[in-house]
């Protein structure tokens, strides 16, 4: 295995009832701002639980940050961070809240003209204001990492970056929160764990055999797990399992010394950028097409992930990596997410802005850095339509 | 699966050269004792390693922390940090050194007439001396958790301990450093991590996939890399697969949510304090036998076990759990590590000290609290002979 770096300091509160948690887990100092979304946490009953938990000084919110978090509406919590002397942050919410929480973190601290540039510009974080979150859909893993996606409405992009000090100091996920998640959110979350496991293992051996089983021991898990969950949304243990493998899924530790990839992550991007995608749904669609495109160089991953998750041991090479990749495409399907463009209505016209701006920006992605604008191209094209379809 | 919480916020840094960035891990204000054990990492080299990337303001030493620590040699230390103005301990060594040096960390702040009590009245610790780690031994864990276990010479007791504040600030793992382990020490701690996987999965199912899969995980591999270590002890990848192995083992991650035994641990910890067996040795004998004691309550694990594990899959259910305990107790004996206490040339005149001592001291242990005096008795007379020798 390669050299690797693993750590992770926040403090995961896993349960039935871990809301009260809050109570202790929050400082009884702080000036605290609340964040959240649309709103569905006042109607599921999840606001009511956080406020009565919390002891703290004071408590402001800021609500409305969006699905895919725009950088103009943090631009404003940041005002208030700032007007209010604002001294923690709360996230509560799913990734998109809590990934939007994190950037209003390092940008109330950050020092220059311009806070896009912590992510354009890679800047290095001297500060942060510290925050917490209260996780209410599984999905992102931003629960437990350091990273962030945001939204540039003005622009069109939709980009990440990363920081020690935008770890949260705690998580709490109460899995009972999660069942009044809809159907389309719950396969997203299923979907989108799926794949961050896929980007850090589907990629080139290098003898890492724990990692690879750990990889393995979360999308089997989904597997099992995704169609009870849409068959039973309200099972207490289902939710659970899956907010587990949720989390678990991009927290860095399958990640430890092995090839990673994330092109699918980049296109997905894109995709949800310029059309407006789910991310998950962009997920679904790039990477069937992105695997079978590169499924000479990911060979002997897709052969070991085709044995080990579907039983896959019958036929030529070829024929096993293609049923690998079918059966991928098929559980994604399955659970009502479409893998394909046409699913979303979206046709080849104006796909070529994609592979141009991601070579403009990143030049060739993906672990052998052979992905360019014309093999993003040939993906797209490919993931068009379902061939019985055509 | 049930509630919890996990928090580990230790920073692994792993890899070939890893010891080299203790330059920039230990800080450079440092009045620095560097503690070790006989002597081997001056013979290894990985002393002068550590002496010539360590960049603090004093380097003190001291040396001879025994395998299962010694209470009275830790206070003596205990005396050097008070006297030396020390405010930062590096542990260098295996798991036991660690162990040690969590202790005097520990012992070093605390404020009651007897540290003894810091083990046997679970004192709860107000700070301890901030500590690294050079790991040089695959086997406890203790470069990723909060734990240590101590020996009074004076008394025979073999005890632990934990707190948050003895989490190491980082723990170095370069497999290099592992490359010159004999072969009774290699193959000790692969059993030692092995029965730490078991202390956490071989008890009653609750609902926990993804859990019991990373555990398999851990499991499968120590069986795939233990025979190839034991034949190739000088081969880097599979030193690291082991190392990542035992670290992956306890630091938490396999135990959230689950329920844990540790009777096999306490019993060993006896066998340890009152013969002087290796701890991994403690665990082989205990292991076989306590699995087959308890096997009607471990029944639905043990038989997942065998399945995932062994791929059992004909017989009985009786049958399957016999394959299953045979099969680990073959796993062991084939690392070369005896399974019965008649190969440590223990009889089973004095062994009724182990329940006694314990049930006096726990009360009943085990996941079910149904192992108590009677229980061990039988479990160690079943553990005494191999069949075949009878």
């Amino acid at each position: 295995m390669k050299n690797f770096t693993y750590y992770n300091p926040v403090k995961i509160v896993f349960g039935k009832g871990a809301i009260d948690q809050l109570r202790t887990l929050a400082p009884a100092s702080a000036n605290l701002l609340l964040t959240y979304g649309g709103g569905s946490i006042k109607r599921n009953g999840v606001y009511d639980q956080v406020l009565a938990a919390l002891q703290v000084k004071r408590v402001v919110e800021f609500g409305g940050i969006e699905p895919n978090p725009k950088y103009e509406t943090l631009l404003e919590a940041v005002e208030v961070v700032k007007k209010e002397k604002i001294d923690f942050l709360l996230s509560v919410g799913g990734g998109s809240v809590l990934d939007g929480t994190k950037f209003i973190a390092a940008a109330a601290h950050f020092s220059g003209a311009d806070p896009w540039e912590i992510i354009t510009k890679h800047r290095r974080l001297q500060q942060a204001v510290p925050l917490g979150a209260v996780l209410t859909l599984p999905a992102t893993g931003s629960e437990m990492n350091s990273f962030a996606v945001i939204s540039r409405a003005a622009t069109q992009e939709k980009l990440s970056f990363a920081s020690s000090k935008i770890f949260p100091r705690f998580s709490i996920l109460d899995p009972e929160t999660t069942r009044s998640l809809d159907m389309r959110q719950t396969a997203n979350g299923v979907v989108d764990a799926f794949a961050h496991v896929l980007e850090q293992y589907m990629t080139v051996p290098v003898n890492s055999p724990l990692q690879d089983r750990q990889a393995e021991a979360i999308l089997l898990t989904l597997i099992q797990e995704g169609p009870r969950v849409m068959a039973n949304p309200n099972d207490y243990d289902v939710r659970a399992n899956i907010m587990w493998c949720a989390c678990q899924a991009l927290n860095g530790l399958i990640g430890c010394g092995v090839v990673q990839d994330w092109s699918t992550h980049a296109i997905g991007h894109e995709l949800t950028a310029f059309y407006g995608l789910d991310h998950a749904q962009s997920l679904a669609v790039v990477f069937p097409a992105l695997l079978r495109h590169q499924r000479e160089r990911k060979a002997a991953k897709l052969l070991q992930y085709g044995e080990r998750i579907f039983g896959i041991t019958e036929g030529s090479e070829a024929q096993r990596i293609e049923q690998a990749v079918d059966r991928t495409e098929r559980f994604f399907r399955s659970l009502g997410v479409g893998t394909r463009l046409a699913d979303y209505g979206i046709q080849a016209q104006g796909l070529e802005r994609i592979g141009r701006r991601i070579a403009e920006r990143d030049g060739k992605i993906g672990e052998h850095q052979a992905i360019g604008q014309k093999e993003i191209d040939e993906i797209l094209s490919a993931a068009l339509y379902q061939d019985d379809d055509k």
